[in-house]
C-alpha cells in the first residue's frame, strides 16, 4: 500500500487539469503553488483554451499529456470531472486529486455523481483524493509537493496531517507554523470517494519521516480497518484525533455539511480509547498535545517537580496538577537539603521549588539536577526578572545538559511571556525539541497529555486469559428461537446461552405451583423475587410482573397469586413464575447494544437511580480486551463504590472484566443477538451474578 | 475612601527613595520608568549617597524632601524601611509603595519587622502598598504613573487590576497588551501589611473609566469585607478572579510563598458565587473573559447562532457550545426562507448556517441582520478563503451596522487565523470592542462567560421572604448545654433550636418502656426506626445505635432490648431509646461547619453512599440568601433526581431552600454552634424533614 500510493507523494510530473491564467482562480493557484514550493519534476497544464498558461506548457487535453505523467490535479467544472477521470484511467494515469466541489455534499444529482466516481475509481485501480478538497502537501527528503490552493506550504518536519476539512486544514497549517511545529505530509480528504483516512493512516505509519499523526475527522469511512491500523501503530508512534461532531448539536451540522453520519458520542471515546488514539477535543489542545508528543518521550509515571523563579505562577502550575491528577509530591529531606546548598534561605523548598527572582542559570540546570531523579517530569519556570544580567539562552543550555544525562524524563519549560526577551531561550530549546509554553496552565495540560498517550500504549498489552465459550450451544438456542418466529428470549434460554459464555447466573428455578416455590424459598436461606418470564415480556417492571424482598411463606402466596392474576390480565398465558434469590452486593448494569458503524456496544454502569440520572456509564466497542474492559470499569466515576466500602470487601474486578469480554465475544459471534439488558448484575467479592436478562433478537441478522 | 487613594495615583511630586545610578538597580529602574511614562508632576530621588541620580535632584533625607511630595516609593534596605516610614509619617506623606522584600514572606524576623510596620501605619494613618511588591501602574485622563519597575507600561483602557503576585501580574499586563486589552490601573499589593484588595476595589468601583475589575489573588485579606463592597460593585461592572491555590498542592505553595493561609476550595468557589465575581482557573480564562467582558453587553439568554464560511469550523462550535450547555437552536422556517433569498443551494440552513465559501460581507451581513433577531448571540466565522476579493474590513463593516440596530446582543467574530490577511478585520472590530477570537472554541468560551456573568447578576436579587425565627428559645437551650459544660446536644434539643428556626423535624418520641414503643409503632402506620440518644453519642451509625425498619412488634421488640443492652455496653447510663417514624422522599444531607476565615457554612448534597463517593455536595458562605441557595441546590451533578423522576414527585423546593437559609442564620445567630449533621434530612413533594440530628457545640465561643 505504500508504494501504491508512493507516487501521489512523489510524482514525477503533475498535471494540473483546468488551468487558466485567470486571476484568482483555484487552478491556477495550484499551478503557482505548485511551482513556488519548488516542486522538482514537471509541472503540465491541461485546457483547450490556451497554449500555455503562467509559463507552462498547456495540453489541450489529458490524451496528449507526456508519458511521464502519474498526478493529475482536476479542477474543473463538475460536469467534467467523470471525462476527467476516465481518460485518467485510460492514460493510467492513477493517481488523481480532485478539487472540484458538489458531489456527495451537494444534493441527489451530487450523490449520482459521486457513485458514478466510485464505480470509474474502482474500474481503473485509481488512487483519488476527494472529491470536494484542498489537495495535498508533502516535504521530506528531497521532495517538495504542494499540489493544494492552500495559501500554507510546510516547513517540514514530523508531523503528518489527515483533515477531512480544507479550511480547518488550513487554519491548523497556520498554527502549526506559528508554534513551530513541522509538518511534513497534509492531506484533505474531502469526500473520500477514493483514498480515506486508512490508506494514509497505512501510509504514515511506516513513514520514518513521521512521528506524530494527526487527524481531523467529522465522520469515519471504516472504523474496523481504522482500529485494525491503529492497532500496527500503537507504541510506534502517538495518533491525535479531533473528531468533530461529538454533540448533537455538532452532529447535525455534520450531516449537513459532508452528507456523513455522526455516531453517539461515547461510543466514539470509547472506540478511540481502543484504538490507543489519544482524543483531543479542542483545536488548542490539538496543538499542545502534538507540540509535546514530537519529542517522543513519556513519562514513567505522573510525579511532576515544578522549579520557579516566580511564586505565583509556580502555584498556578500547582493547582492546574491538582485538577488533572498529576502528583506534585513534596521532596525527600535530602533532595532539600542538596537544593539549600545553592539556594538562598527564603526560597520556598517544598514542591514547587520558588528559587526567586535572583535564581540564575546554575541555579536552574543545578535544581534541576538534583530533583528530576526524584520525580517523573519537569515544569522549569523562567521568565526573566527585571534584574537579569545573564542571557537567558544560558538556561536553555542548563536544561539541556541535564536532559543529556536523563533522557528519558520530559522537561517542558513555561516563560510567562511571549515577547523577544524568552525568544532566544524557546529558539534554543525548541532546536532539541524540548517544548515551551508562556502559560504554566498550558504546560501541565502538556504533561497530561503524556500521561493519557502512556496510559493509552499501556493499555495495548495483549490478552494472556482466553475466554472459553461454547459457540454451538449458544447457536442452537438462538436457532430454535429465530425458527420459532420470536424477538425475545425465555430467561432460561438468556440464561443459557450467558453460561455458555462462562456468565454466572443467579440461582433461579421456574414455579410450577406455590409449593415448589416454598421449597425454594426455605432453600434460599434469604429472601427471594418472583417474576413472570416470557419472551414477549420486554418490561417487567413497568407491568409490575416482578415482587421483590418475599421473606415468608405467606408473602410468598400473596406474591404468587398476584403474579397469577397478571399472567390471565396481560393474556401471555405462556408466561411462567421465576423465583430468584436476592442477592447482596454491588449493583450493576451491563448491556449490549449495536451502533449502525461501530458495530456491538458493551455498556457498564452502576445501577440504582443516581446512575440513571447522572449517566455515568462506560462503553467499549467488541472486540474488548481485557485491559479495555478494566480501563471501562475504572473510568466511570463511581468506581471508588467498587472498591472496599463502608463496610463491604471489594468487588471482584477479574469476574467482572471477564463478563465484559465474554459478553463482547458473544455479541461478535452471534449476530441475531440486537440487544442485551442485564439489569442488575450482583457484583460482590466472589464473582459477577446475572440476575435479570432480556435479550432481542433479530431472525433478518442471521447469517 | 475614594478621596484617600485618590493622591496615591494622582500624585503632585513622587519621591523615589534609595534611587541610584546602578545599572540594573531596582530604584533606578523605577526611576527610569517613572521618567519614561510621562508622569507630568515632580520626581525627587533622596539618598545620602548622591547629589542628583539620573538627573534628577537627590536628597540626603526624606525630611529634606520638598513640601509637595505626597508618594513616596521605598527600595531601600529592609532595614532601613521602618525609619523611612516613621519619616515618611512625621513629614506628613502618607501614600507609600514599599517595594523591599523581607518582611512576613520572609520568616520570624521579617515577620515582627511587618508587624512594627503596621503599627506605624496605623499610627501616622498613612496609604501602603506592599511590602515585597512591584508598585503600580496608572492612567488616565491626565495622568501617567508608571511608579513600579515593571518593564510594562499601560496603554489606557477599561480594566482595573489588583494582583497579589508580582511577576505574575508583569505576566498578565503584557499578555493583556498582546490582546489589545486595555489597562487603566495596575495594582500589585505584595505582602498587604496596609492597603488590601478591599481599598482598591472600593477605589475602582467608583471609577468611570474602570469597566471590568480583575484579581489575581492567592488568599483574602478580609472576605465579609470583599463580599460587603463586591455587593455593591455587583450589576454596575463585572469582576473576574483568578484565585490561585485552589487545591491542596497549590495551598501548600501559597503558604510558603506568602505566608497566607489558603482556604478549603469548595467554600472559596461559593464564596465568590455568592459574591458576584466570575471565577477563572486559568490565566487563558481570565483573558478570553476580560475580553468579551469590556464590551458590558451581556445576552438575554443562552440561544446562540453559528455563521461561518468554513463548515468544520462551524461544527466545532457548535460542538464547543452542546458541551458548555449553550443552546444552538434549529432557524426557524422563516428564518431559513430570509437566508435562502441570498445564499446558495448548497448552503446549510440549519444552524450552523454554513454559508460556504462564496459568501461575501453582504451575504455575512444580512445573515446576521436576519438570524441575530432569533436568538440572544452569535459568533461568526469568517476567514478569507483563497479567492476573496473584497476587503476583510467590509465584513467588519457590516457586523457593525447590523449591531448598531441591535446594540444589546453580543456579537463574537472568529476569523480561523493570526495572520495578516485578518488583522485590518479585526482592528476594525476592535474600535468598537467588539471581541475576536482566533479558535472557535475560544469563542465559544467567551459566551459562556457572559452566560455565567449573567447568571451572577440575576443573583443579586434581594430576598422578598424574611426567614421568622426565634433566637431567645435557641439561646435559652444553647445556654443551659453549654452551663452543664456538654459538647453535645441532646435530639430532643436540637429539635426544638432547628424548630425555632422554622425547620420540620421528623416524628419521634422518648420511648420509656416498651409499651410506649408499641403506641408509636401503631400510630406511626409504617415502619419505624429505634435509635439511641445521648449527647455524648456523636457517631450512632458506628456503634450500631440505629435500628431501621421496624414494622412488627416482635422486630420492635427485638430492637428495643437490643439498644438497652447497647446502653449498658456503651456505658452511657443517660442514652434514652428514640422512636422515629421512617419517612419516604429523598435523602439529603445537609450540614453547618465553621470555616477560620469565611465563618459558618452550608453542605448540601443527596444522602446515600453513592454521593459520598462522588463528593456531590455544593456549599453557602453565611448569609445565604434565597436565590443563592437555590443555585447551590441547582448546582451539584444529581439535581435531577429532586425533580419529578420515576414515578416520584418533585420535591418542594421552596421548603428546601427555606431549610438552607434558616441554618445560615442559625449559624451566624449562634456562634456556640460549631458544627451541625443533618443526615438524612428527606425531601419530599410537601416539605423537607430533618431525620437525624447532631449538633456539636463550644463553649468558648459564647459571647
Amino acid at each position: 500500500m505504500q508504494n501504491k500510493l508512493a507516487k501521489l507523494l512523489r510524482p514525477t510530473a503533475v498535471a494540473i487539469v483546468g488551468a487558466s491564467p485567470r486571476e484568482g482562480s483555484v487552478a491556477g493557484s495550484i499551478l503557482t503553488n505548485l511551482q513556488a514550493c519548488g516542486f522538482a519534476g514537471d509541472i503540465y497544464a491541461v485546457n483547450p483554451k490556451y497554449e500555455s498558461v503562467l509559463g507552462f506548457r498547456c495540453y489541450s487535453s489529458i490524451d496528449r499529456l507526456p508519458e511521464n505523467t502519474d498526478l493529475a490535479i482536476l479542477a474543473i467544472n463538475r460536469g467534467l470531472v467523470l471525462q476527467a477521470v476516465e481518460a485518467c484511467g485510460k492514460r493510467s494515469i492513477r493517481n488523481l486529486v480532485i478539487i472540484t466541489a458538489g458531489f456527495k455534499e451537494a444534493g441527489a444529482e451530487g450523490e449520482r455523481l459521486e457513485q458514478d466516481l466510485r464505480e470509474l475509481i474502482e474500474k481503473y485501480e485509481l488512487n483519488v483524493v476527494g472529491p470536494n478538497c484542498m489537495g495535498i502537501i508533502h516535504r521530506s527528503e528531497g521532495v517538495k509537493l504542494n499540489a493544494s490552493f492552500s495559501r500554507w506550504f510546510l516547513s517540514g518536519g514530523g508531523i503528518g496531517f489527515i483533515s477531512q476539512s480544507g479550511s480547518l486544514g488550513e487554519t491548523l497549517l497556520e498554527s502549526f507554523e506559528e508554534m513551530g511545529l513541522g509538518v511534513s505530509t497534509f492531506i484533505n480528504l474531502g469526500n473520500r470517494a477514493g483514498l480515506t483516512e486508512n490508506d494514509f493512516l497505512r501510509l504514515l505509519s511506516t513513514d520514518p519521516q513521521c512521528r506524530a499523526i494527526f487527524l481531523y475527522l467529522e465522520s469515519f469511512a471504516d472504523p474496523t480497518e481504522f482500529r485494525r491500523i491503529l492497532r500496527t501503530i500503537n507504541g510506534e508512534k502517538p495518533v491525535v484525533v479531533l473528531k468533530a461532531g461529538r454533540t448533537d448539536a455538532g452532529a447535525a451540522a455534520v450531516a449537513s455539511h459532508t452528507g456523513s453520519l455522526a455516531s453517539p458520542d461515547a461510543i466514539v471515546d470509547a472506540f478511540l480509547r481502543q484504538c490507543g488514539a489519544l482524543r483531543v477535543t479542542t483545536i488548542e489542545e490539538a496543538l499542545g498535545a502534538l507540540r509535546v508528543l514530537q519529542k517522543g518521550v513519556l513519562p514513567a509515571g505522573n510525579r511532576a517537580v515544578i522549579l520557579t523563579n516566580a511564586g505565583g505562577a509556580g502555584i498556578i502550575a500547582a493547582d492546574a496538577c491538582e485538577r488533572l491528577g498529576i502528583d506534585v509530591p513534596v521532596l525527600s529531606d535530602e533532595v532539600q537539603r542538596c537544593l539549600r546548598e545553592f539556594l538562598p534561605p527564603e526560597a520556598g523548598y517544598g514542591n514547587p521549588v520558588d528559587m526567586i527572582a535572583t535564581a540564575g542559570s546554575a541555579d536552574y540546570e543545578r535544581a534541576l539536577a538534583v530533583t528530576l531523579p526524584a520525580v517523573d517530569v519537569a515544569i522549569v519556570i523562567f521568565r526573566p526578572p527585571m534584574v537579569y544580567n545573564e542571557s537567558v539562552v544560558n538556561v536553555a543550555d542548563g536544561i539541556l545538559r541535564v536532559l543529556e544525562k536523563m533522557p528519558d524524563k520530559p522537561v517542558l519549560v513555561c516563560t510567562l511571556s511571549r515577547s523577544e526577551m524568552v525568544t532566544p531561550l524557546v529558539s534554543r530549546l525548541q532546536e532539541e525539541w524540548v517544548p515551551s509554553y508562556v502559560m504554566p496552565e498550558t504546560a501541565v495540560s502538556a504533561i497530561d497529555v503524556l500521561c493519557r498517550v502512556k496510559a493509552l500504549e499501556a493499555q495495548s498489552v495483549e490478552d494472556t486469559k482466553a475466554n472459553t465459550h461454547d459457540l454451538d450451544r449458544a447457536r442452537g438456542i438462538l436457532d430454535r428461537a429465530i425458527g420459532e418466529g420470536r424477538t425475545g428470549l425465555y430467561f432460561s434460554e438468556g440464561a443459557e446461552i450467558l453460561s455458555a459464555y462462562g456468565l454466572t447466573i443467579c440461582p433461579f428455578a421456574y414455579l410450577e405451583s406455590l409449593e415448589e416455590g416454598k421449597r425454594f424459598l426455605s432453600q434460599a436461606k434469604g429472601p427471594i423475587v418472583l417474576k413472570l418470564d416470557s419472551p414477549e415480556l420486554f418490561h417487567r417492571f413497568e407491568v409490575n410482573a416482578v415482587i421483590v424482598d418475599i421473606e415468608t411463606e405467606d408473602e410468598l402466596a400473596t406474591a404468587y397469586s398476584q403474579l397469577c392474576q397478571t399472567i390471565d390480565s396481560l393474556q401471555m398465558p405462556d408466561a411462567r413464575v421465576l423465583a430468584q434469590k436476592m442477592l447482596v452486593g454491588r449493583e450493576l448494569i451491563i448491556g449490549l447494544e449495536r451502533e449502525p458503524l461501530f458495530g456491538p456496544a458493551v455498556m457498564f454502569g452502576i445501577g440504582g437511580t443516581l446512575v440513571e440520572a447522572l449517566r455515568d456509564v462506560a462503553f467499549g466497542v467488541a472486540p474488548i480486551s481485557r485491559v479495555e474492559a478494566e480501563t471501562m470499569i475504572r473510568s466511570i466515576r463511581a468506581f471508588p463504590l467498587l472498591k472496599a466500602f463502608r463496610g463491604q470487601a471489594a468487588v471482584d474486578l477479574d469476574a467482572l472484566i471477564d463478563t465484559i469480554t465474554s459478553l463482547s465475544q458473544m455479541a461478535a459471534d452471534c449476530p441475531t443477538i440486537t440487544e442485551l439488558d442485564l439489569n442488575p448484575v450482583i457484583a460482590t467479592a466472589e464473582g459477577t451474578y446475572a440476575v435479570d436478562i432480556l435479550f432481542r433478537i433479530d431472525p433478518s441478522k442471521a447469517q
